[in-house]
């Protein structure tokens, strides 16, 4: 498996697409994508768990249904959610794809992302299908751009891989936390691929894939009510149909896990406020579920995630939020290690503190990458979770006034 | 039912104490509380649920296996916990209490609240014992001003009521989040009372309290080693002794959520960086359990606590807050009415945003205490829940070195 550039355009047959209508007031920041396959693809996608949910999760829902899609649209600024006519306005936006690039409506996969609960109009929209068609091609970043709120840095990412002699890509683009006009961390990620696979297979990676990526970043533990993970999948590299769960659809399963490891690293350091990416990393757990339930409880401490942002080495707080996670672990077994660039320091021995230089730790907690090594001894479960340290910006951002 | 002063000593026997013993460094801040009850009385208590906990828990927890006890002891400035010797230390406290007060080791209740995994010697405690005991007395503040650690307030209360023409008393101090070397937000809460209750319904009434109100705060989501409600009662007021549930019990129960709920809402006012004491303030839950779910969900949301602390009237956090919280709910039903001293206004109507004034909804949200009044219009069950506002303060506090 090789990384290269091209994003979501790294595959066969996909171009993107991405303007400024007008839902944004900055004529500088893009807030329209689009992204197109040549062909039609099979298609998976996993939504946010939230009961309140975007009127675009429900349209995509439903013309995801037969396992196809052709075509993605997604505004932000606006996250088209708890408005009246929101359905109206997601099918509406089906529907300008349908007239202006001659994609059925119903093979879109429509998203928004930005303030709920606020009125939108689909004129700016409208407007801009000819612009937005005209950019079509090797664009990539364009759309990442499109897609972007307080996203201080743009998501892609592609790798080439093969599959019975034939070369296969898959790319991606995605979102993290944040908007200008602050209101909902919506995590958007749109992954696309040549590889020929069955909508049964497809929908099993995505699945299986965003356990262990997806569900494992936590910003502010805040779920979106418009969380959403596509990928297409046209088949126009020509590998014979993965059909079972074999050799190939392992190399598929892999380089998805490749693409979407990365951006979830992405979306972790460039969470709102954030100064440093913290990965938990647990190992020795009896199961992975359990590893994933304590590395995710880590990641979620407020109290410790203040201290990252200190490079205080408070291995307390991390053994306290162990403790709390409700995963059934023995605390007398735990050994907390704290690592980065710059070197390691164990801190925590069989539940207990061992003496450790506070210097040591304070040169391995400064860096901006930083990895929380946690062995529960009693197995061979394990599982990493993504997140961010919290800073004074991150109040700053979302105490800020909407208005 | 009258509130009166005196707090943990305005119940007939008992006397506290409150002195600075050297466990921590400033000698202006007390460290070294004690509790006594003139006869033994019958006790209840409720810990904390991580399964990191202090050894006092342990120690306390074997003390009253009996359902008695005469003396509570509390340190602030180390937690003893994940010391090595830590049982020994709070094993070390209760016989410290025996030789000097006279109650048996076996009827103290011990408490810590500090940095943890922090090595503990008792010499400050043995040393301070003359002087703990010299100044146990009408000394409420005393005992909770030594119990404090980054709390700005003092958090004491009483009240008195009849049982059978029989004038009654419970009392109460705890103490909220913070450490000055923050670690954990320990909550600590001591009630006395002199009415004669069995051990078995002295239980059940701490029990069923703490469901509605102390587990009901949430000032950053992480759940201490230490945490610990304790309440004695010692039958000096000469009630017919309470063995069933009846008016005697149900006047009683009434006192003691009245107690507990003016100490949570202390608690969560003064939370780590607080300026805000938020309550969410749910009805129309199909059940109880329903509306405690989605009220804690709300009081925890990051998103929405920093958005108070902005006074910004941002309802689709609360939305949100609502949609994630494992609840389940009508989303197309909820109403949200955002309250304080300042008046009250409506921001969504069946799960819709509705037209509101930002101007009137910034001064509502302006004030030190807002209710976030959620109708989920569906049942009878209700419930609220306590916290605070996110800061830069929470931050600062958290941030900071240990050294």
């Amino acid at each position: 498996m090789e990384y290269i550039t091209g994003g979501i355009c790294a595959a066969k047959g996909f171009t993107a697409s991405g303007v400024h209508c007008g839902i944004r007031k900055n004529k500088t920041k893009k807030d329209l994508a689009l992204i197109v396959s040549e062909v039609k693809a099979t298609a998976a996608a996993t939504y946010t768990t939230n009961l309140v949910k975007g009127a675009p999760i429900h349209v995509t829902k439903a013309n995801l249904a037969d396992g196809t899609a052709q075509a993605v649209i997604c505004n932000s600024g606006n996250a088209n959610t708890c408005n009246a006519n929101g359905i109206e306005i997601a099918e509406g936006m089906c529907a300008l794809v349908e007239k202006h690039i001659g994609i059925s409506k119903n093979d879109v996969v429509v998203a928004s992302t930005g303030v709920i609960g606020q009125q939108m109009v689909i004129d700016p929209i409208a407007d801009a299908m000819e612009k937005l068609k005209a950019n079509l091609g090797e664009n990539s970043k364009d759309a990442a751009h499109a897609i972007m709120t307080t996203d201080t840095k743009l998501k892609e990412i592609a790798v080439s891989f093969e599959i019975g002699g034939k070369k296969c890509v898959i790319g991606g683009i995605a979102k993290g936390s944040g908007m200008i006009h602050p209101n909902m961390a919506t995590m958007l990620c749109f992954i696309t691929s040549d590889v020929a696979i069955s909508s049964e297979l497809l929908s099993k990676a995505l699945k299986d894939n965003v356990t262990d990526t997806f569900n494992m970043i936590s910003v502010d533990g805040d779920t979106s009510t418009n969380d959403m993970v596509v990928v297409l999948a046209n088949g126009m590299s020509g590998n014979a149909m993965i059909t079972e769960q074999n050799e190939d659809y392992e190399a598929f399963a892999a380089a998805l896990h490749a693409v979407s490891e990365h951006l979830c690293r992405c979306i972790a350091a460039d969470g709102e406020g954030a100064t440093k990416l913290l990965e938990c990393r647990v190992s020795g757990a009896s199961d992975n579920a359990t590893a994933r339930i304590v590395a995710k409880s880590v990641i979620c401490s407020n109290l410790f995630k203040a201290a990252m942002f200190g490079a205080d080495a408070n291995w307390g707080r991390v053994l306290c939020a162990i403790g709390y996670s409700g995963a059934s672990v023995d605390v007398d077994k735990i050994d907390i290690t704290f690592k980065s660039a710059s070197g390691e320091i164990m801190v925590c021995q069989n539940g207990a503190g061992v003496d450790f230089s506070e210097k040591t730790a304070k040169e391995v907690l400064l860096r901006s990458e930083i990895i929380i090594d946690v062995n529960l001894n009693s197995g061979d479960g394990k599982a990493s979770a993504y997140g961010c340290d919290l800073t004074y910006d991150y109040v700053k951002i979302n105490g800020d006034y909407r208005t």
